[in-house]
């Protein structure tokens, strides 16, 4: 038995998330539907660095799976035959036997997109989040970060129902650029709790349009308490770009 | 009474093309049920340059339609607000009352999209057309190009289905370009054919990976037999970009 190690892309459009469940199209039922085709046996399953919502799309998510065949080279086009279109695998690679997608993790990035278009192109509608009448200062939301920046409780930036009870993560950089028609937010930690970015998305896109203002974030962090937050950006403009090992 | 000209852009992937069929989702049935809503009258509709085919693309499709209502600069809001978030009213005016979004048209601007990555980005899976393993000679396929820059009979490039007779049009202007993972064919002309923007795609893309050679392109054109063109090129690489007045 050899443990591989894939970087799957997808776009979440179409899917109810990554993880499995009953009677729902998920990227991780796609996946083993297509390790066990290859396989051709029904208990070859693959481990993902953790789940990503509905909606939510990725560059750079990576799995494990242990198998007994040796494809060398033509792992990814073997595995990509089987997989629909929105699911891509963009590299496979032997690991070491203790490799774990999950628990091996030291670290992830995310990229969250805004457009800035006065009318969203079509074509963007589920890969960016219409910004509308707003232009956010980018200072502003940039100043704001550097409170999020470090470790931190991040009770008040999951949702509620995150069942990990150690709610300290650590963010290692927060960026804020505009690239042409986009606005896009990248932050990179050890591990974000349930909902994390998309809040964090949120609370400085607030700050953005003078709502909150940056020291607010810092009060948001104190209280402990996912409330004090505000709304959660939406799915469709999250993206995984990058799991670290 | 008032004609407003509007220019629409659309996501082709989800709609069985643009012109109104019964129990067919459709650019066109999208846009008159916005209209009709807008106007409580059920005999409103739009009038199109011309119809595009299930998945092919638009930026700068044309539409013409009449109206009692005086909206000012709220149409385009009004508009977008009642259609689906695939088909977006990018500008509406006043126009002449002869206006004729088909008739008066005076020429079409179409982009075709190809990509070279190695592996498809699932993000793109709807919006270029993989080029896979092959590269193929640019400089070629401009060669090939100027043999359809003109006027000429292009029975040998559209549809054997197509009941227009006079199948003589002209092309102005034909491009080729790399950016970026793409390899772009812009192609502007007083009016097109069914089908003749993907087979001259699929002619020329023929040329540049060495299956046809440039100078094939002008036996085509002379043997007046779309059998002799070989396949069209697949519709979601096609963007219907202009109309011109």
């Amino acid at each position: 038995m050899k443990r591989m190690k894939a970087t799957v892309s997808y776009d979440g459009t179409d899917f109810a998330g990554y993880q499995s469940q009953p009677n729902m199209r998920t990227v991780q039922s796609e996946i083993d539907k297509a390790l066990v085709k290859l396989h051709k046996d029904p208990s070859v399953h693959s481990v993902a660095s953790g789940r990503t919502d509905s909606g939510v799309h990725a560059l750079g998510q990576v799995i494990h799976f242990d198998t007994p065949l040796d494809l060398g080279n033509r792992w990814r086009m073997a595995l990509n035959v089987l997989l629909p279109k929105d699911v891509r695998v963009v590299e496979v690679e032997e690991a070491a036997a203790d490799f774990h997608a999950r628990y091996s993790a030291a670290g992830k990035t995310y990229q969250y997109r805004w457009t800035y278009n006065e009318v969203q192109s079509p074509f963007e509608r589920n890969f960016a989040v219409h910004l509308g009448r707003w232009d956010p200062d980018i200072e502003r939301m940039r100043k704001a970060a550097q409170h999020l920046i470090g470790t931190h409780d991040f009770t008040s930036f999951c949702s509620a129902k995150t069942a990990t009870s150690n709610k300290v993560r650590t963010i290692r950089k927060l960026t804020l650029e505009k690239q042409g028609d986009h606005l896009l937010l990248e932050v990179e930690g050890d591990g974000f709790l349930y909902n994390m970015v998309r809040t964090i998305a949120g609370v400085l896109l607030a700050v953005g349009i003078g709502w909150d203002e940056p020291e607010d974030v810092k009060r948001i962090l104190d209280t402990k308490d996912r409330k004090s937050a505000g709304k959660t950006a939406p799915a469709h403009g999250l993206y995984l770009l990058e799991v670290t090992y």
